[in-house]
This record gives structure tokens, C-alpha cells and sequence, in this order.
């Protein structure tokens, strides 16, 4: 007995200064970026991945209730025993088309398909390497571990380090090199011309994390390495149907040869249950407009730009103006908090601090993601209100123009 | 480019032989265990999760489609950032009463709950002792994996191993017991009062993955542990919301300091998006229903019943009649996939032949899982169909009542 509680106790102090409170959302559909709270009744969302508002649009809710009726609840099993169905098979289609690859394969989230698809990318090929940006996110990062593969990590977008590193690699050796195009944190975006440049020179296998840019970015919204015409130079495009797409799950899309390697080794896809119909059926409706409408990116992009520029104004720091990623750098944690506390208070405003492990120590930022959906007064008012709860808790200033 | 191609070569080597055709379901809802087919027609579903038909029951249906309706699509961010509903936390409280226990976590799927969970758990201890089961499932073996710590596997459900075993491990060290109340692929039911006093008598925490009893077995559903009257003699309990809840996700139930531990630092948990509203709430309906109703546990229990009797009458071999999972022993993975297949092509029955990595080569099976929707008719002519084709394909027998 004296073990358990030594066993709890020390966890208990292990998480003691980790305890998070989660903000409770109420209704929502049909209303964001507004969403109701117990506490704090009405709030305007301001830290939503549901970026273009798809969460909402009536032909993903549409395609969801119909699939709920034609399939039930839940898939009933894995997709090797009888959890496949017939919206499984036509998503994974269409991602496979909009990336311009042979096949694609979903996974129940984004973090299941990269630590999935990278343990198998890595780990099966003896003696592979991995070159591998700081910056990558928790699921690259645990892939890449559980895959045992030897890894090289290279300073965030940094072309000549990463070129550095392959250089001083056996050129026998097989290569992969792994990336966010969009950076989930920064919201700055990957130099692709170079790095696909190197990795052709290298004869490297490329791994490209899309998850903040697919269905935003890009012809039909796939991505930014379909912006720069540079889809065919990654080997594998992974995403996520739960930002842009507003629903949930994720993938990898590439040549056959390569899924199908994904699909019988892929634990985390082997070992569970597939999808529900229905949140394949949404993904789908999600992905199927997005591809023929501009309208979401264009009004994404619009939001963005003017968040940019009130910031700029006001001599607010961030860390990017590259994306629709907007990151206040406060740079101390308390600080971070109390600003998200007071904006939700004081305005209404829901907009959550980021510290560790998401970000770095010292690097701790409000992550604003302005979306399709709010509206420009609404912008401004955010922005003011910001620039208020700022001044009030001395939050830093830029010197200089970004 | 020669590397690419290497890299492709190998990888497709690898794979050519575990490459696998899934069968695509169609329209089922309302109706399973019958559902549409592509290529042979309307079938019979002999190998789904929904064991107790809760993916089509309409409290399940219309709790999803009134969460749809007001939540939307997608959770659209993290449970930290945004993508906490108010859904995740009523389920999270329902779970947690169900099971006795202080807390509860909610995770994408069993899978991530088990790996996430195991890695927290036997990670952060320092010099923390497992002792897992060696039949144990695939998401617990990566759990643990990943959690680095000294892992002692004992033979499956063998109480005397386990205790030889903690027995001769050092007395000061934090111990942890990982094991499956009703096995995944036998069926069988592990020994959980013998369990329980080796955990108390050696200090160990108790981690129970009941993914297949919960919502079958014991009081409201609560699972073997509870049925045994155990529930509050294993530390953690952990399920999922895929199988006899009829929907997706997975769970752990807890003391509070644990839970707190594995919501801090589990990745699996902290780096995805939170479950959709509208599976929270189909959930929740189900784990609800089922808690005031015994009626489809009854029918589960009598169609398991029914169809054990009926083999054993046919000298069919099969693994355990201890719950509804009822794996027929081939023992060959050509004979299995060809049984599965004429069983589909002349019967219109869907029953998955399930081979290595999910069985031990050798131990090929049928998993057989009748349901509360099948009728006791139907499992006649199951059993029958199975007979024939058994015989026809030379499967083996049993030669004395088993
Ligand atoms: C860069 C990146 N990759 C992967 C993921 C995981 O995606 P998901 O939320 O679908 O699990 C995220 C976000 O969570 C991310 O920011
Ligand atoms: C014993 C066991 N644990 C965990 C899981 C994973 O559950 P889920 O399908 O919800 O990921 C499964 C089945 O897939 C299982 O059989």
C-alpha cells in the first residue's frame, strides 16, 4: 500500500504545476466564431484550428447526418475487419487525387498518422536517416522515435544547416527529410524550393507535414507544396481533416508502393478502430467544396492580412506574418495567462496561451488564429482589445517596424 | 534517384505479402448485422465490434445528430486549445461514475488511450516495473514500449508466472500489472480475484483494459472487474467507446492524481484534436442506455450461449466460451482466408480470417462475434453454413467434447 501511494504521490507532484483547466464550449454550430460558456456566457473563439469555418458549412453538417442515418454510429471495427465502409474508401480517393498521388490513407487524427506512417517510413528500411527541422511537432517527433531510425535534426527552416548534415551523411545511406510546410506555432513556412532541391540532390525521401495548410492553401487547397507547383517533388503528403476541414482524422498521401507499406505495417493504424462513417462522410463533403471554392481562402487570407497589419500598428510583436497563424510573442508564461484570463473576462475574447512543452520556455505566445468566418469589425475589435490587455500587463513591444 | 527507388523496392518487398484487400460495407445502419456489399449483394456481418448494436440505436443516432446540429462538425482544436466541448466533459463524468473511480480521460481511440496512458504511467515512475501479459494487445505492448520501462511478460492469464515473477523482483520498486479483462482475439477471461491479491500482496497498480466488456458485462455495463465486484481493487480501468458503445474513442477511469498525471503528459492525449461533439454525445447516450438496461447484454449472452453449443455439438473447435468472442481454431492462414472467403461468396457472410501480426502464426482463427441484433435463427444458420464450409476446406475438429 505504501508503494501506491508513493507511486501517486510522485506523479502527483510530477503534473502538480502541469493541471490544466479546459475552457468549456457550449453551442456553437452555425454561430462561429461565437460560442457559449458557463462562466463567461457568450465569447468570440479567437484559437480555433477550424480554420475556414467548415465545421460549420451546411453541406459537411449535411453529409454527417445522412451518413449517421445510412451507417449508424461508430465503423463497428478496424479497416482489415469490417470497419471499412463505403466513405472510408471514396475519401481516401479524393485526398489521393487532390494531392496529385497514387493512393492515401486515413488515420484516426493527424498525430496517428505521423507517428504511424513515420515509425514504418523509417523504421523498415535498415540504416535509414532522418533529417528532421527543430521545429517539428509531437507526433513527427514521437514517429520518428518509435521508429529507432538515426536521426539528424536540423535548425527551424534552416536550408544550409540541413544541407550541412546531408552532406556529412553516407551518400549510401537511405534518406528521408521531414517538415511542416506551415509551422503549427510560428506560422512561418517552410523554404520547399530548397529543401526539394536538396533533397533530389541528396536522393532523399521527403515527408511533408501539410496540416496547417491543407484545404487553406494552394489550387483547391492542397497545400502549400501545390502553391509553389512543388506537390510532385514530396514523396509523401501527410494532413489533417480536423483544422481546415473542420472535422476530424488524418493522412498520408504518396505513391502506392509506399502506403501500402503504411497500411500493413502502420500500428496505429492496424490496431484500432476506423473512423466513423459519418466523420468520413463530412471530411469528405469538407474536402469536395474546398476544392471548387475560393471563397473561404480568399476571406482566410483578407482576416490575416488585416490582423498583420492592426499588430504592426500597434507595435504588437509576432512571429510570422507568412501564414494566418498570427503568434503574440509574450515571451513568460504568467504573462501569456493572464492576458488570455483578462481577454476572456474583460472582452469576451477566447484566445489560449501557449507555453511548454507546445512552444519553448521564454517562447510562450497567445496563438490568434483569425478564420474565415470573423468578420473584419470583428478583427479590429480584437485587436484593440489585445493591444489594451497588452499595456495592462506590459506585455513587450517591437522597437522597430517587423 | 536510384535511392528513391531502392527505398520503394524494399519497402514494397516487405509489404507484398501482407497487402490487404478490405471489404467495403455499405448502407447498414438500422439494419445491421445486415449490410450492402459492392460485389456479393446484401450480407451478414459475423465480425463487427458492435456487439450490442449500439451503433444504430436511435438514442445514439439522435444524441449525434442534435450534437450536429449544435455543436457542428469537428471538436476544432486540442481538449487545451479550444476543443473542449461541453460533451467531453459530461462523458468524462459518466465514464468515471460508471466505473467508480474519481476520473476519467478521454482519448481519440483505445489505442492512443492505451499507448498514451502506458507511456505516462510506467514512464514518469522512475525505475517503475511492468508485468504484462503476453497476450496483450498491441496498443499496450506500444504503450510500454514507448515508456522505456523494464517490462517482465508473464504467460497469458498465468497467475503462478506472475507471481514467480513479482516475486523475484526487488520489493522496493514501483510495480505495474497490465492485463485484458476478456481477451481481445480468445475470448477467454482473465483470473482478476487472483489478479488483484498478487497486486496487493506485491504494492502493484492495476491497469485493466476491458475494451471488450465494457457495456456487455457486470452491473450497467461497468465490466468484468465490476461483475466480479473488483472494480475498486484495479487502479485504472480502461475502455473504449468503439465496441459494445457502439461509437469511437477510447478512455481511462482513475484516481484523480493519476488522471491528472496522464492529462498532462500523455502525447497521445495532448497533441490531437479533440474528439468530435457529436461522437462525445452519441457516446454518452450509449454508455447511458446501457447503464439502465440489461436487455442487450441478456440477448448477447444467450446468441454467445447458443452458438457455443452449437459448435462444440459439430466438433468446430474454438478458443474459449467465456464471453461472446468465439474465435474458431484453424491453425493455417490459407485455410482461414479461404473459409472466410467461400463463407462470404456462398453464404453472403461476413466472418474476418485474422492472421499474424494479430495471432501467432500458426493460430490462425475465424473471430467469430455474434451480437444482441443477431437472431437466434441466424446463428443456426451460421453455425450451419460454418459446418459446411469447414468440412469442405478440411478444417480440423475437435475430437473429444471440448
Ligand atoms: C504540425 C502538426 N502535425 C500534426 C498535428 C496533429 O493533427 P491532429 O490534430 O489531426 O491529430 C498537429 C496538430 O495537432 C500539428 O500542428
Ligand atoms: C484489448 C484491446 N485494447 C485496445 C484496443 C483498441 O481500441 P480502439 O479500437 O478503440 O482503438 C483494442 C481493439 O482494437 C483491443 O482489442
Amino acid at each position: 500500500m505504501s508503494q501506491y501511494m508513493d507511486f501517486f504521490a510522485r506523479l502527483a507532484h510530477e503534473s502538480a504545476d502541469r493541471k490544466r483547466e479546459f475552457l468549456e464550449l457550449g453551442r456553437i454550430a452555425g454561430r462561429f466564431p461565437a460560442a457559449t460558456t458557463a462562466e463567461n456566457g457568450e465569447i468570440a473563439v479567437w484559437c480555433s484550428n477550424d480554420y475556414l469555418g467548415m465545421g460549420q458549412h451546411p453541406a459537411v453538417l449535411e453529409a454527417m447526418h445522412r451518413a449517421v442515418d445510412e451507417y449508424g454510429a461508430g465503423s463497428g471495427g478496424s479497416r482489415n475487419i469490417g470497419g471499412t465502409h463505403h466513405h472510408h474508401v471514396l475519401l481516401e480517393r479524393e485526398l489521393a487525387d487532390l494531392h496529385g498521388k497514387e493512393e492515401a490513407l486515413l488515420f484516426t487524427s493527424g498525430y496517428s498518422a505521423n507517428e504511424g506512417s513515420l515509425s514504418v517510413l523509417a523504421g523498415r528500411i535498415d540504416g535509414c536517416e532522418v533529417f528532421s527541422d527543430q521545429g517539428n511537432h509531437a507526433s513527427i517527433i514521437d514517429g520518428l522515435r518509435h521508429s529507432g531510425a538515426r536521426k539528424h535534426i536540423f535548425r527551424h527552416n534552416d536550408r544550409a544547416h540541413l544541407e550541412e548534415l546531408l552532406a556529412a551523411a553516407d551518400p549510401d545511406v537511405p534518406k528521408l527529410i521531414v517538415t511542416e510546410s506551415v509551422h503549427s506555432m510560428g506560422g512561418d513556412i517552410a523554404p520547399l524550393a530548397e529543401l526539394a532541391d536538396l533533397a533530389k540532390r541528396y536522393g532523399a525521401v521527403t515527408f511533408l507535414d501539410e496540416v496547417h495548410a491543407v484545404g487553406m492553401y494552394g489550387p483547391q487547397g492542397a497545400g502549400i507544396a501545390a502553391r509553389e507547383g512543388l506537390a510532385s517533388s514530396f514523396t509523401v503528403i501527410m494532413g489533417t481533416l480536423a483544422k481546415g476541414f473542420g472535422m476530424t482524422g488524418g493522412y498520408v498521401a504518396g505513391p502506392a508502393v509506399l502506403i501500402d507499406a503504411i497500411r500493413a505495417h502502420a500500428r496505429s493504424f492496424v490496431f484500432t478502430t476506423a473512423l466513423p462513417p459519418s466523420v468520413a462522410a463530412g471530411a469528405l463533403a469538407a474536402v469536395r467544396h474546398l476544392r471548387g471554392s475560393e471563397e473561404e481562402r480568399r476571406r482566410l487570407t483578407a482576416n490575416a492580412s488585416l490582423l498583420h497589419g492592426l499588430l504592426r500598428e500597434r507595435s504588437l510583436p509576432f512571429l510570422s506574418d507568412q501564414s494566418h497563424i498570427v503568434s503574440a510573442l509574450v515571451g513568460d508564461e504568467r504573462r501569456a495567462k493572464g492576458m488570455s484570463r483578462l481577454l476572456l473576462e474583460r472582452y469576451g475574447i477566447y484566445v489560449q496561451a501557449v507555453d511548454a512543452p507546445s512552444v519553448r520556455v521564454g517562447e510562450e505566445i497567445l496563438r490568434i488564429a483569425p478564420s474565415a468566418v470573423h468578420r473584419p469589425e470583428e478583427v479590429r475589435e480584437f485587436a484593440a482589445a489585445l493591444d489594451t490587455v497588452w499595456t495592462g500587463l506590459d506585455g513587450p513591444r517591437t522597437t522597430a517596424a517587423v
